[in-house]
């Protein structure tokens, strides 16, 4: 059965990894099926919409998605593709890599991040000329929803540790949003439970300060959205940046893959940029669409090549996108 | 004209260090009146109030309060107490000391956090068996008011690099909530221009990993208040923990001074809490009630103390509280 795999570049080096990515993708000779898409600063630009409703669609369609990176229309852009794709976990690994200069070598976590509600929900109004508000919403089925697939992922061995016992920890701020983040952590720590999962919790202010200190003492968080964006952003920090990190937004029976890197606007163009995230993102891409063995091939090709193949610019060599990508397809 | 203290050891190590900030604030011979209250965890078992209503009215009619810690019932001691003193901004400075195992050593920041609003003003409903809402509330007033502070604080060279022209940086994720933080950035960035002052800006996940990659960057930061407490702790966790950070709640004509850590179970009553965030916080009492030479006096015998002087065991040293308090109070 054929797979249908929408590819929507995005801007900048997001027109040169996402490339790179299909090849590795294409030398698999799995049964895929290749559809170009259009979104971003570009798109905007040309037609008036950073995404055309054809490529929502598209994406909604799909089996999954692969999308590079998008400049100023980004939020315009991931959100929605977020909801067409019908996300609910934004599976988030920070690892650092060998020969990767990294502030916390050790790191070496996977957030799982609601992909749905939170202050993302978007309810905005503007009550008077001098205040206005956002609600921020929280359900149980969603928290739970999100708890269900964290323990899959636990039981599966698919943390950090490879461990089922491993646990997780869930990351909130029930101090102060006793009603919303209340309720998240109770539901999440209620389906830990029913499943037989430990789970420990952290408030998000101190994980922020935890996480740095000694990142060895974590595996796999489970947050809200936009707790899950700023704690893996600084995941990202401890491993040397956002440039190598892959990213999945899962659905039921979809998804969106995409690195966590933007469009590098220094080095657009130059085909020097490293398609190390993009190619990691369509490894959990495979993984996703029940091509596990592939996924790691293409993982252990990737790293690799970050041991003792060409280097981009990035990590201090002078390879072009093409040579990595050649290398790492060579390895597959 | 007597300045009137309010002290609130609250729990755990708080009752060490508490009394060791007021033992150095005494030593300066300045015109003030110290005023015990009660407010914490053993308060609440032994009057079912976290923060008996005496305790919230002395603050509010002192001049400034010290305040310790509070284990459990933190929220419900430090927000009422927050809002009893008025207090518009939360000045929260990150920076490495001397002889301090940290991370990043070049750190050295100001959080600016507004205090009154975002999603700690605390409107959340249960509306279904399903669905919590919290209502994040945002004013024009609000943002203003704080980046008027920011203006000065810069102006008056109180930034790290001590220079006006230094400016601030903004830290927002404005594009996601457009309205809310949108209208804080825009609030906050007009103030700035209509004083002159240098204001750039920086979505909270872009600025959480950067923070760690490039702490050097930074100096001043401005930012709603739930944003300025995950990443004033994780600036926090880049200089080596909360154990030796101060901070100032800063109202119109009144303040809550606080250290950042908590009350430490593990080591409490046994006199060996280090006394420095308590200190240093009393310095920065001294300077929102004028007294700046005395505040940089303390400073200086802190700063000199952990360089050479006897250190508690958090710092590697066998000494007690009451010893590092003595030779502060000998180098005055
Ligand atoms: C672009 C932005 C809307 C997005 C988010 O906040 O989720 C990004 O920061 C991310 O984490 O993918
Ligand atoms: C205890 C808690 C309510 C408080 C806050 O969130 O403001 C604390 O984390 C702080 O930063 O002082």
């Amino acid at each position: 059965m054929t797979d249908e795999i929408v590819v929507i570049e995005g801007d900048g080096i997001g027109r040169e990894v996402v490339p790179a990515a299909v090849d590795v993708l294409e030398s698999l000779d799995l049964d895929f099926e290749f559809v170009a898409a259009e979104a971003g600063d570009a798109t905007k630009a040309a037609t008036g919409e950073a995404l055309p409703a054809e490529t929502y669609e598209r994406a909604a369609d799909a089996d999954a998605t692969l999308f590079g990176a998008a400049g100023e229309t980004a939020a315009d852009v991931i959100l929605p593709l977020r909801e067409a794709v019908d996300s609910f976990v934004n599976v988030r690994p920070a690892k650092a890599f060998p020969g990767v200069d990294a502030l916390r070598p050790e790191t070496d976590v996977v957030f799982l991040r609601e992909n749905t509600e939170g202050v993302y929900s978007g309810h905005e109004d503007r009550l008077s000329e001098d205040l206005s508000t956002l609600t921020r919403v929280v359900t149980s089925s969603a928290s739970r929803e999100l708890a269900e697939y964290a323990c899959d992922f636990v039981e599966d061995g698919r943390g950090p540790a490879g461990d089922p016992d491993e646990g997780f920890t869930i990351a909130h701020k029930a101090n102060v949003m006793r009603e919303t983040d209340g309720r998240f952590r109770d539901e999440v720590a209620a389906v830990a439970d029913e499943r037989g999962v430990d789970a420990d919790e952290e408030l998000m202010d101190a994980f922020a300060t935890k996480l740095p200190l000694d990142p060895g003492q974590y595996g796999v968080i489970v947050c809200p959205n936009l707790a899950g964006d700023v704690l893996s952003d600084l995941a990202a920090g401890l491993v040397g940046g956002l440039g190598l990190l892959p990213s999945a937004n899962v659905g039921h029976d979809n998804g969106l893959f995409e690195p966590v890197h933007g469009t590098a606007p220094d080095i657009a163009g130059e085909g020097v940029a490293n398609p190390t995230a993009a190619v990691l993102s369509a490894a959990m891409l495979l993984e996703y669409l029940g091509h596990v063995e592939e996924g790691q091939r293409v993982r252990d090709a990737v790293e690799g090549v970050l041991s003792d193949g060409p280097r981009t610019g990035d990590l201090g060599g002078s390879a072009t996108t093409d040579e990595v990508t050649a290398a790492i397809v060579d390895r597959l």
